[in-house]
């Protein structure tokens, strides 16, 4: 089966999805094309998942797929844009009908949920890798980017912290829980949803945005570097989830809301002005800390005194921070 | 050293070029921004190499870099667009910074001579593979497509063809040639220049057009297929190297032109009356055969009758033909 047969036969759904406005021309040329209304910008971010680093070796097919392109779909949210297409090049050792199949069905059921359409791939005999790129759209000069805090702001994230980082036992089978805890902290690991209606909803209003993949702390640390400021932390405010609390306790649930990676939420510098028509929307919006004159990220214990921290997220490649 | 961090180090002069027209946002944020302006379509294609597939195992990393760019950025030139910016998803075992800097110094070289600038990039541990995404700009309606090649066109291609897979034992160590004749077929596998002039030169004249990446015959179905026509080709007409000829011998130069991959030059489909005005401009058209009523691909002799052919390209994944 040719390249393009392999991708129309497994991946037609996600490749034929309503969705996508602003495809002019999909899968089976040598290039697909996109189209923008006037007035906007084209958002692009690619991501590399390997086997064994990004994810564990032999992963659920259908998980995979769920996980690999809400991960993606994330740095859309985290710019505030709204989806449109991604490429997808699947390295594989071997094409298994099944585990194709059930990649496939992963893959279509994130890309159905952020109204978003496969418009080109690439497939490779080789040791299992993804590679997704992600395009959206977003209003001429409205992208939220990590540059852009403002002292005096407020600093927040989109919901609990550390769930992924959490699951890691789970996901590797070297512990188990009871099925409403492992249930709730696996999906977090594996089906990431990215906030796209928060990022929307943050046009105009954040200062400066992201999406959380190495860990608050570190992400944290990419605002105050691109934006000449500090940001102060109250520990306590981080959120943590019942099913973490109860399945890590409340020591290791902090650690992995402050320095695990995967969690996928937005993490946002916004004047406070804005706070409560966002909360009256219904958005998840939680207040960790603030904007500060300075430069790193300072994390503060119940008595306002810094807390130090050993370590602060996960990188690839050597051991200085970014 | 993160990620950004090795990004800027290693590939600032590609991230930098001054070519890149329509970049609002380049590396560093969660997505790059594109602009595009009224009128234009952005054409995309996503091309993985993996080591010991796409290229040799341990290759020179100057080398790989110009191919790997190369190769991607055919895909724009065969739909006629201008080159915009690119994305790199590098898989490294580890980041041995002679590696690096050798790579980028590549990418850099084959990113100048085509104005394309790095616009954005994620680098992970693990074996070694590439994925480029590119991004080019289109008149609306202007892109060449495999569909739309009409009876009565000629068949053209835009020179010599199978010098990159002559070259396979070269590249493998397996032989070796003179000097002058390992250069040139050397050159035409590490450093496949896109045909990015002819390309938009044949925007409203090709009627179809796709880059030659899986050998002449398998390409030209992919056209006679999206098409709903059949192509004809005169084997004695397809060109081939001084260089081919020398090295491989007449039978053997022959073959890596009908079925040898990695050759990156178009193949078109054309009115004959833009003929004279295409070859008069000085851009390399070689006209190897026409367009008829029927489907597939057929090659005749030089006495006018059908060759049969048992292989005609390569394919991942399985045996069937597309």
């Amino acid at each position: 089966m040719g390249e393009f047969e392999l991708i129309r036969h497994y991946f037609a759904a996600a490749s034929c999805a309503q969705a996508g406005e602003g495809v002019a021309l999909g899968i089976g040329d040598d290039c697909a094309l996109l189209e923008l209304p006037a007035g906007e910008q084209l958002a692009i971010s690619t991501d590399t998942l390997v086997s064994g680093v990004h994810f564990p070796p032999s992963p659920d097919p259908y998980l995979l797929g769920q996980r690999a392109l809400g991960v993606s779909i994330s740095d859309l949210a985290a710019m505030g844009a709204t989806p449109i297409g991604f490429t997808l090049a699947l390295t594989l050792p071997c094409a298994h009908p099944d585990w194709l199949q059930a990649f496939a069905r992963g893959l279509d059921q994130m890309a159905q949920r952020c109204m978003i359409r496969l418009i080109g791939g690439d497939t490779t005999r080789g040791p299992l890798s993804l590679t997704l790129t992600v395009f959206g759209r977003v209003p001429t000069g409205m992208a939220l980017t990590r540059k852009g805090a403002q002292v005096g702001d407020l600093l927040c994230v989109g919901g609990d912290l550390g769930d992924a980082a959490g699951a890691l036992p789970l996901v590797l089978g070297q512990q188990q829980a009871e099925p409403a805890v492992a249930d709730a902290l696996l999906a977090r690991y594996w089906s990431p949803m990215p906030q796209l209606e928060l990022g929307q909803a943050l046009r105009g209003k954040a200062s400066a945005a992201l999406d959380i993949s190495d860990g608050l702390l570190a992400d944290c640390g990419h605002i105050a570097a691109a934006s000449g400021v500090a940001l102060i932390i109250e520990q306590a405010q981080v959120p943590l989830s019942a099913a973490l609390l109860a399945f890590a306790g409340e020591l290791a649930a902090r650690q992995c809301g402050l320095s695990g990676g995967d969690d996928y939420r937005l993490a946002f510098t916004l004047p406070a002005h804005y706070l409560p028509e966002l909360q009256q929307a219904g958005l998840p919006v939680q207040v960790i800390g603030r904007v500060a004159v300075g430069q790193g990220v300072t994390l503060l214990n119940v008595h306002g005194q810094p807390v130090q921290q050993p370590h602060s997220g996960y990188q690839h490649f050597g051991s200085a921070r970014d």
